[in-house]
């Protein structure tokens, strides 16, 4: 590939975006078994290519150290052999998925013998704009070209030589396997400027998925004028019913809360229903295991460990051993106070009342709903979808987790026999 | 519901938003039949206030004449009983419909007995940006209605008492039913600011859908934050491949063009392949009909009348009585003039060769292929969806003729018996 560091941010971005286009338009046509193999082989080449990748690696490490970066921005940043090895056979599971491409979404036929179908189809091109996890250089290149996308990555300065040298080994993969080479492009600038190109490039970049912390997703979502697929927020709720059963509830939220509290899909705020009898026990559980609880006045005379919740507290995302609780009359309640606060991601309710669940899953606007169950399962892998380009909160097209599928829309294929329209 | 002309056109959609978006609350809960009843009782107002629309579209009619409308945008907005009665009747069909919202799209079950099923719910709030049809007021409300959103028209300020009596009869009808008076609603004011205001009301319109001219549906495009359902142009072409019955060719590409020209699924350029032994007739058949043919001079070479093509031809979307002719290499030089020129409406092929029309179906990046039919079928009431809100050339969400389902996205619903995640 032509690096051409010299050329403005647009000018590159436009000549990338025209090979990745010329690369889709050959993916989408290529046969599942074409698309695995190429896979394959990248993941075999990232294995042949581990010293080059992991000795890439020690300089980024190295600098992030010297300039002072925090132990988790160098735990993200760092590869071992486990760790890359880890990321090839992701690669390799990506293969195994199923292909959504040429599914037939419908078909019907029209009374003048006109036969119509909507098959699936890739997008194009997908733009990610990641930060400092090198691993996602495989990881969203995979599911693209899977998808029978071309992707233009970006990731973040810090890790520009892992980066580069996971990229090559990938890209030697595909090229050995017969794919186009220009598949997956990443781009050989890290400033900020690239980014801004790649947000602008309409017509060149079909969708842009950001994959990093909120300021990141933030500034993508402001200044792009592609689609963006992302979620900024994950202010997702647990309601605790009156019907609820009492042990399950406690597992819940503290499984919600506490499995990983620096997940998207963690509860930030329990709803705790009137009608539920005792749920000093569950606040003891909770605080118990170190976590700190913000109560309204209701729920501060409960336990005197408990600090007062402020009006920000129903409107922020801890990704922290924080938790947010607030006493709420009944389901309706719940609702009205997750459609107030909420960032239509996961919310869920823990009931044994069938019709109070189908109201709150029916009535609740996110991308997740749930019964029963754990925030915590707001992901592709526990959805088997068997990977995530990312989770989506908007309203159009892909929401929640989105994998393969996610990455395809569809074109109308019309059969007929001469038919002229009268 | 409340005008106030007074406040600023941000101000003025902002609060129509937050309107629209508690309204699209209640309609996404609602049972089919009580969206059909609504959509029932909105044309039964409309037969009622029949004399007071079609007073208020006199006034319109007036002033248009007045400022020198032409008499094709005269025409456009003139209703006459038999128009108004046609109106009425499609918000009937619409209701007849079926309901897309609540249909499960697909469902598992996971290792550990958590379900899951994705189910189609409403996009939330759609606006509606249009000229001087004022028979779209009702037309598109009613498939906002039917699927569960919200609508806010904002039609063109010519047809402004038009559609003031319109939206008067259709929402007291939604409202006599029980619907939510602000499902639909009308913008007050008609001046281009309120465009720009809904264009960029991001989180408060979920979509927009431009109904009318190039022009319109450009600026649309250029200026909107939120999401556009749209298609620019219709440069549609016609491939006859050297294995297309002569006869066949002739009828289709007659029909193709000339059946109505200034629809978007006409064709407007007419590729005929080198191996397609006697094209002669077919440009003599259009000539005859008074079609002018724009040819490459092989194609020139056929017919003294064919005047000479322009590069700028092949990029253009006549809408007119206009088209032009070229000679191509087959279905793969075929493909790559529309993958040059096309704009990814509505392309066919025609020939008795499954396995080339095959090789075009999937080549062709367009939100409709076809094989052996009339691009002039590229139409919402002619695939069997009832009506539709617009044709889509993007890549995401709905693509081709969008009706009810288009109007959709999902949410994930996940049923459990209290799991947590290890």
């Amino acid at each position: 590939m032509d690096q051409t560091p010299d050329s403005s941010p647009e000018t590159l971005i436009a000549d990338m975006g025209r090979r990745a286009r010329a690369a889709a338009g050959s993916l989408a046509g290529l046969p599942t078994t074409a698309k695995a193999d190429g896979l394959r082989a990248a993941a075999a080449a990232m294995r042949t290519q581990a010293d080059a990748i992991l000795a890439a690696n020690a300089l980024d490490v190295a600098a992030g150290e010297a300039n002072g970066l925090s132990g988790a921005l160098l735990d993200r940043l760092r590869l071992d052999p486990a760790r890359l090895e880890g990321a090839a056979a992701g690669v390799e599971a990506v293969a195994a998925l199923p292909d959504p491409v040429g599914e037939t979404i419908s078909a019907s036929e029209r009374p003048n013998g006109l036969k119509l179908a909507r098959v699936r189809v890739p997008i194009g091109v997908i733009g990610i704009i990641y930060e400092s996890r090198p691993n996602v250089t495989a990881d969203a290149a995979a599911l693209c070209v899977m998808s029978g996308n071309a992707a233009i990555l970006r990731g973040g300065s810090e890790a520009a030589h892992s980066n580069r040298a996971i990229h090559a080994a990938f890209a030697a993969g595909l090229a050995q396997a017969g794919l186009p080479a220009d598949s997956v492009q990443l781009v050989p600038i890290t400033d900020r400027a690239a980014v801004g190109a790649m947000l602008k490039a309409e017509g060149l970049i079909d969708m842009v998925v950001p994959r990093g912390g909120k300021s990141l997703v933030a500034r993508v979502q402001a200044e792009a004028r592609v689609p963006v697929l992302a979620h900024l927020d994950g202010i997702n709720h647990s309601y605790i019913d009156g019907a609820a059963d009492p042990a399950m509830a406690l597992d819940l939220a503290v499984n919600a809360k506490l499995r990983r509290t620096g997940i998207c899909g963690a509860t930030e705020t329990l709803l705790i229903d009137r009608a539920f009898a005792d749920p000093a026990p569950i606040l003891a559980a909770l605080l118990d295991k170190g976590c700190e609880l913000r109560g309204d006045a209701e729920i501060r005379a409960l336990d005197p460990r408990i600090v007062p919740a402020t009006d920000a507290d129903w409107d922020t995302e801890y990704l922290d051993a924080i938790l947010s609780v607030k006493r709420v009359d009944g389901v309706e309640d719940a609702m009205a106070h997750i459609a107030a606060h909420g960032s239509h991601h996961t919310d869920a309710i823990v009931t044994q009342d069938a019709a109070t669940a189908e109201r709150f899953l029916n009535g609740v606007d996110s991308a997740i709903v749930m019964w029963n169950a754990s925030t915590q399962f707001a992901d592709g892998g526990e959805f088997g979808l068997g990977a995530e380009i990312g989770i989506a909160t908007g309203r159009l097209h892909a929401r929640g987790p989105v994998a393969l599928e996610g990455l395809t829309t569809y074109k109308w294929v019309v059969r007929g026999t001469g038919q002229t329209r009268p």
